[in-house]
């Protein structure tokens, strides 16, 4: 009979770890450990500690990139996108703390792994065309600015969102789509 | 005849190697290689690895914290105040680079060290006055959202932001002052 894979389980560990103690500090042995497994039978699934750090950051990256894909390309006024944005961003975030943080803390901007790099510019040229339609003809601010200012904002989140604070996740993505709506519309 | 002191190598030095590996991979033999000294000869200096984070993250953190005590309690229209902070906060990030991203990368919100996370609160502290004068009578944004939004806007520079860009970091604090302004004021 066939064991049923613990890959699942592996990727959880993987997270959790690589939270804790950053990717190049965390070791295959913390993972095995957590995950109660021997290192060698971790590698039936992986072949190296980037497999787990691709496989931690995989579900919350794709998830985030095709819904905004296909946000952008809705027919809605930008203000209603980016107030959709601001919510999927945040519901990720919120939804898949310890993975999305893993992504966050180790991937986006760092230019670290090319495959990676690829998504994370794309997400950054969505979040630009959203925030090109919302500004119009102003030319004051600069899309791609008004961009890495809206994705920096909403990412802090990981170092102070908790699940029991005073606002939910629905609230604080309202209020942050609210602010950089007041001060974007063209 | 005394030997003069390498503390400030040996400070770059571990800014530079805690910022390409992060702190808890770095180890101390990294940092002695890149200052071409023995791993012995640094510990005349420190007693440990956390002393050189510390040694790392200490000017730039306690400039902008000072500075930022003085621009609260000075008579300025709080958009003023907004705006100033800004190109504070950017000035600290882009001139001492690999020092304040350490900051970031290590410390801020991440609740490991008392001592800092005091400082860290603190300064989060004058942001949130800064945004409860400029919202005045508005109930519709939280003080400490706004603050939070605006951290994380500018702080996410160190992934982003080149001296060679195209835009130099004033005319970036400036337009991200533009845009909490227009969506801030009450």
């Amino acid at each position: 009979m066939a064991r049923p894979s613990r890959m699942g389980d592996i990727v959880a560990a993987s997270a959790k770890v690589f939270r804790e103690k950053g990717f190049d500090a965390a070791r295959l042995d913390d993972i095995a450990q957590e995950v109660g497994m021997y290192k060698g039978s971790i590698y039936h699934y992986i072949d190296s500690k980037e497999d787990l750090l691709f496989a931690v950051v995989r579900e919350p990256s794709e998830r985030i990139l095709g819904a905004t894909r296909k946000l952008v390309e809705q027919e809605l006024p930008a203000e209603e996108k980016l107030r959709r944005l601001c919510h999927l961003h945040v519901e990720v975030l919120v939804n898949v703390t310890p993975f999305a943080a893993v992504y966050i803390e180790e991937i986006a901007g760092k230019h670290r792994f090319p495959d990676w790099e690829a998504k994370d510019r794309e997400y950054m040229r969505l979040v630009e065309d959203i925030m090109r339609e919302l500004l119009g003809d102003r030319r004051d601010v600069d899309p791609p600015v008004a961009a890495r200012a809206l994705v920096g904002a909403l990412n802090w989140m990981t170092r102070w969102y908790r699940s029991d604070g005073r606002m939910d996740a629905d609230q604080i993505a309202d209020q942050v789509a609210d602010v950089f709506l007041g001060g974007l519309r063209g």
